[in-house]
């Protein structure tokens, strides 16, 4: 099977113009198919403060209104998807092309219920249109999702970004060899989270219960980890979470996930 | 040759919901090879003052700074585009794909050319990629286009919704005998503008230059106007300006152009 790399830049990364050119000149010079998905970064809570949008948090978990849609509409899949395809261009090795999941009908959600919290316009991924995909890597396409995703009636929705990489991921296992790459602004998961390289190199499903047990992986990075899983489970043949440097150099520090 | 039609609706369409829904409701039923072309409306002006970017005009000509072109990018190709492709795709017989110039290098422009007036980011049409777009389609894509290009070293630049269509309809006449529609708020080209049946139902070359030296089409319908003719001087086969109820009722009374 041909090889397939996924790669995931994450908000800080889209926040340092430094960094996010860094990796775009990096990941554009890859020989190989390749799929980018990106997260949104901070300006979405700027602009939103600038229009006069509220955030409303409830239990620390942000609440996505209609207002606060359309500003991570704008800016996901405008503004930030757009300058990265063009960026991107400017590499003759990468003929980028911006995606959401609306888009040739790439990624169906549906509203996440509403339990203890009704998070709003917040979409749990339901389909990956593999063959779509596929068909335009085999075009010669490099696909760049924003983490947008719609529900085939008419209606956008805010979805998590880690969770797109994976599904992507496990959906392209049926035509490719697959790596995933998570890429942040640390060098992989910390066992000291004050010590930058206190990475932890290898984190398998035992060790990854040890690691809760003992509060070292703890809030974000639980999710994080468990679409690493879900995707390892699911045919993914390598997870990695690194630093957006590792896609070009992998020798870098990191840490590296095993079921 | 398999027919195409290529639609262009303006500002006025895309400010006007019930219009804009009526519109893509009737789009989508189209059952042939489509393109859509949409502008940006004046949304992008109400933002930028909540967002305090100041919009300058030199001699009513509308110049795009950087802060501008950030906004236009994100309400254009990311708010407009991205919810026009969701409800398009909720008719199954629309699989729409929202594009700008910069996805799949579709659309290649220059920064126009500074002579009196500079500007900014503004760019000027340069090449269509017409196999590729070819491509979507074939693969039974309808493309949606924002008015955003790049000029293949990381710039991304606003272009002339109006100009975009003619030059996607010529570069697509290659492959399809292709219609061009302009859809705006108005019936066509009015003899008095204060009367909105007055359309001028059929306009040559000649009797353009008899309107022009009359007055009646000036400003904002000249280039219109131009971007109509040239469209007919390559190839494109029909160009018609009418409402936007057309595209589905094509006895209404409009605007018919020819050589």
């Amino acid at each position: 099977m041909e090889k397939l790399l996924v790669a995931k830049i994450g908000g800080n990364v889209v926040d340092n113009e430094e960094e996010l050119n860094s990796f775009l000149k990096n990941f554009a010079a890859i020989d190989q198919p390749k799929i980018l998905i990106h997260g949104g970064g901070k300006i979405a809570t700027r602009v939103a403060e600038k229009l006069g949008v509220k955030t409303e948090m409830i239990n620390g978990r942000r609440i996505t209104s209609k207002e606060n849609l359309d500003v991570v509409v704008q800016l996901y899949a405008g503004l930030i998807n757009k300058n990265i395809v063009a960026q991107l261009q400017s590499s003759e090795y990468c003929n980028a092309i911006g995606l959401t999941g609306a888009d040739a009908n790439l990624i169906t959600a549906v509203k996440r219920p509403v339990k203890d919290i009704d998070y709003g316009y917040v979409g749990d991924v339901v389909e990956v249109n593999a063959n779509r995909i596929h068909q335009f890597i085999a075009n010669g396409l490099t696909p760049v999702f924003s983490a947008i995703t719609h529900n085939g009636l008419g209606q956008l929705f805010n979805t998590n970004a880690d969770t797109i990489a994976s599904q992507i991921a496990i959906a392209l296992s049926n035509y490719y060899d697959v790596s995933l790459y998570y890429c942040f602004e640390l060098k992989g998961v910390l066992a000291d989270i004050t010590d930058k390289n206190s990475v932890i190199t290898n984190i398998n499903t035992s060790k990854y219960e040890e690691l809760k047990t003992e509060g070292i992986i703890a809030d974000g990075m639980l999710p994080k980890m468990e679409n690493c899983f879900n995707a390892l489970q699911q045919n993914v043949s390598e997870v990695h979470i690194a630093n957006s440097d590792f896609v070009t150099n992998q020798k870098t520090l990191h840490t590296i996930l095993t079921l």
